[in-house]
């Protein structure tokens, strides 16, 4: 059987010819489509597009680009951006390595503004074409490279082609932020796959929960830390016991921590990997889906203080993520329903494809959500792309966040799930935006998934008001909140009437 | 009367040139001793050292940058390199700021080999001239830039500067390394002046011992959290509660840390300037010799584990070293002798000067080490330069602190103070080295200040080999020893056999 090729996918001036460089510098055998086609038709693209008309163009491109894909045994292939037009193309991709080079339309624009391309000839050109083919590049993606250098694409590569060996539905994300950058995996069954991205002894933290069912799958481990499910375990009492069993287990620099379990596991493991003996590298392996389709990412780690949600903290980047999604099949479901408001957050935030995804969910069903969480899981990454240590685009990430810890912080982390306080958080941040037919919808759609949307009498108002004044986000002018009046259109950093903010968590009463 | 002058001083090839730019960009006038020398001979420098003999050049220069120094008010000048050959020159630059831009003999052969100097033909006459230059250049300067790029130099300026208004005897060095850069002010009456570099509230650090001593002259203070004097402070429970007391005294990220005292209020607090809220700035104001000398700088922050000195922590950069000389009067004479051994440590790793400096001290005068601890401070700013992160010559700065923090850790952290654990290890990594002279005047020398040079019988020597196994620069070879066998010439990672590593531990016994 022949073996699968890289196959780079993407709008013009995506960096499809530049990624193909980099492949064979890494030895592969390459192929340009846009080479291929002007040697079949004895004419450069725009001359055969004028002289042919796109229709013949595209279906004599679908037969070149159809046999090629169908014929080819490993190698690295580049196709044209509209090439994916074809359904013979799109079918003989199925058995390949689909890697979707991601450009924005400004970007595209900027570079493609002065060439030669027959059907991009202004800024709206680009920004229509892309919107039509943006949601088929997403379909067909195995692997996502958010990045733009081609250096990068080049690092980006051994993870990309590493995920031929990986399980049917895997998908690869490469993340890159200031301070560096790594693969995320997400699929299901990679527990049971080889993606540890070093050889090193292994140290692993996870809870008491998780650790049963999965940590036999990241064997060999050296030895295994276990906490306490549940919030309370992200307390500086904890990470001193984790650090000194991982110190009495005698691990050193050279080896790697694993962080197995949900949001409160990966923080306190990251955190633990940061500080101890000043910095070991961690695997991110989220097995709840709050961690799976965001707080695995990015680098945040961090415990609690009793005055303060993550008031203690640093940003840790991983070597890795790992999100096996066949792990949420084991999750409690009121964990899978309380995560299900990260997805809603992103999807808000995200607008677009992404909302009308989120949206249109009826019931949760954790075999399901692998799209859903490859997808947040890329819009998280491109955020922390922007802006990794949260001086600007990243606070959009709060959304919802600010009343939720509040109330968390309130409520002693005892009353409710993260995510179920982030909910109630995500509605009053929309009553605040002024925005009631979405704040309806939210309400709608946290209750048809059985999430609280009102907030529980014994949680005191003024506590709630009186923990937001403590926000660690807060500024000499006050807090700055999220709105968002459309989905897509957050806006950071807006200080508010503290009137306007309890009237907004007094309504959540109501 | 007028101002003094920026004069900018150092050997051929040090970028006094590039310096004038930038403080020309800074507004200052600037004049440059060379280009006055050309006007004045009516010829090139070379031309005139050959037509008039080097003897009556530097006559000629002693008169005209004599009488430039005595007369300028304020701006910007650079001296040639050998200006400070002349006595007068020399006195003349009393009363200006005089900024020294250190290179070492290959990097100024590098840059000025291909260019015209009439006394610089060979890479051997550079090494030659650099080492008979060096102790002038030394003792004149109040400002060392280790810094090499222009953009550096720009922005040192202002603290360069601001020491025309500090107290007399106050010097400046500016440490760089990959994640930033900052200035370190040492000398006498520090606090007193305003050195610190940002306008923001202000939030102290500092222990029992301190804090009624030097934190009034700190104020304003928004909060002043206190811990008790010793290494016992360095520990999880007690970061837990400065973080709590940060947090509940309101404490934001746009507020300054300040960690007042000696080496364990710097690490805990910087600890806690790193993780509180993920970071906020710190400026450190060491007030023990070994904070002076050391341990403030670097950015190395932690605190201990039962099973580890340092066994957790961060890297966390200071904006500013403000290290008061004055202080250490108030130092109990045990702590101030326990410093010294920083002292002697340093003096051994850099050798030359430095260590005939350490070497000639018959007794400690807590009011006369402003000179050595600036030239300390100096010695570890420029090893962190090269190496901030710890992955090769920083580890120079460990020798004896190997044995030194097992000896700590065997015994509890309270038989010793650092430095006198740090003194043995001295005498084992010496004894190890195979230097027996060397080994020899070390213990004479910390005889001579009353520190300890035999291992207390209450110490088991097995305890100490066991915490050594725990060294947390162990790898999988094994630990890595710091020896030395001539001052100024370490040899870092030398994995040594157990048995000799028992011996030269053994030996502290007898």
């Amino acid at each position: 059987m022949s073996r699968p090729a890289l196959v780079f996918i993407g709008f013009m001036g995506a960096g499809k010819t530049a990624a193909l460089v980099a492949a064979r510098e890494a030895g592969l055998e390459t192929t340009e489509v846009d080479d291929l086609m002007e040697r079949a038709l004895e004419m450069p693209i725009k001359e055969a597009f004028e002289h042919h008309g796109e229709e013949a163009f595209r279906q004599r491109e679908a037969e070149i680009v159809g046999s090629l894909l169908e014929g080819a045994d490993g190698g690295a292939i580049a196709l044209g951006g509209g090439s994916v037009l074809s359904e013979r193309v799109r079918e003989a991709l199925d058995r390949h390595t689909v890697v979707w080079l991601r450009v924005d339309a400004e970007e595209a624009w900027r570079r493609i503004a002065h060439s030669d391309r027959p059907l991009a000839t202004s800024a709206d050109d680009v920004a229509r074409l892309m919107e039509a083919r943006e949601p088929l590049y997403r379909q067909l993606a195995d692997v996502v490279l958010l990045s733009r250098e081609r250096d990068q694409t080049a690092r980006a590569l051994p993870s990309a082609m590493a995920l031929a060996d990986l399980p049917q539905g895997a998908k690869m994300l490469w993340a890159s932020s200031a301070s560096g950058e790594y693969p995320v995996f997400v699929g299901p069954g990679l527990l049971d796959a080889d993606c540890w991205p070093m050889t090193r002894r292994r140290f692993c933290v996870t809870d008491a929960a998780v650790g049963p069912l999965y940590a036999a799958r990241a064997e060999p481990l050296e030895a295994r830390v276990e906490v306490e499910p549940g919030e309370s375990a992200k307390s500086m009492a904890e990470a001193e016991r984790v650090l000194r069993e991982l110190a009495n287990a005698g691990m050193t620099r050279e080896d790697l921590l694993i962080a197995l379990g949900g949001g409160v596991v990966g923080d306190l493991a990251g955190f633990c990997a940061h500080t101890y003996q000043r910095g070991v590298p961690i695997v991110q392996v989220p097995t709840s889906l709050v961690a799976q389709v965001d707080s695995a990412y990015g680098g945040k780690t961090g415990v609690d203080l009793p005055e303060g949600k993550n008031y203690v903290g640093a940003y840790h980047l991983p070597e890795a993520v790992i999100a096996d999604t066949s792990t949420l099949v084991s999750l409690p479901r009121e964990e899978l329903v309380a995560g299900f408001v990260e997805v809603v957050k992103t999807g808000l935030l995200a607008g677009g494809d992404l909302w009308e995804q989120v949206r249109s969910i009826e019931s949760l069903d954790p075999s399901h959500l692998d799209e859903i969480v490859f997808a947040c899981a890329g819009y998280k990454c491109e955020v922390v792309a922007a802006d990794e240590r949260d001086t600007g685009l990243r606070a959009a990430l709060n959304l919802g966040h600010t009343v939720g810890h509040a109330i968390e912080a309130a409520s002693g982390y005892k009353r409710y799930r993260h995510g179920e306080a982030v909910g109630l958080g995500l509605l009053s941040a929309l009553r605040l935006s002024e925005a009631p037919d979405l704040h309806d919808e939210v309400e709608a759609i946290l209750s048809r998934h059985g999430l609280p949307v009102v907030l529980a009498s014994e949680v005191d108002v003024d506590e709630v008001l009186s923990a937001l004044q403590r926000d660690k986000k807060r500024t000499a002018e006050g807090v700055g909140f999220v709105l968002l009046s459309e989905p897509g259109e957050p806006r950071v950093g807006q200080i508010l009437d503290p009137a306007k903010v309890r009237t907004a968590v007094e309504e959540l009463r109501k």
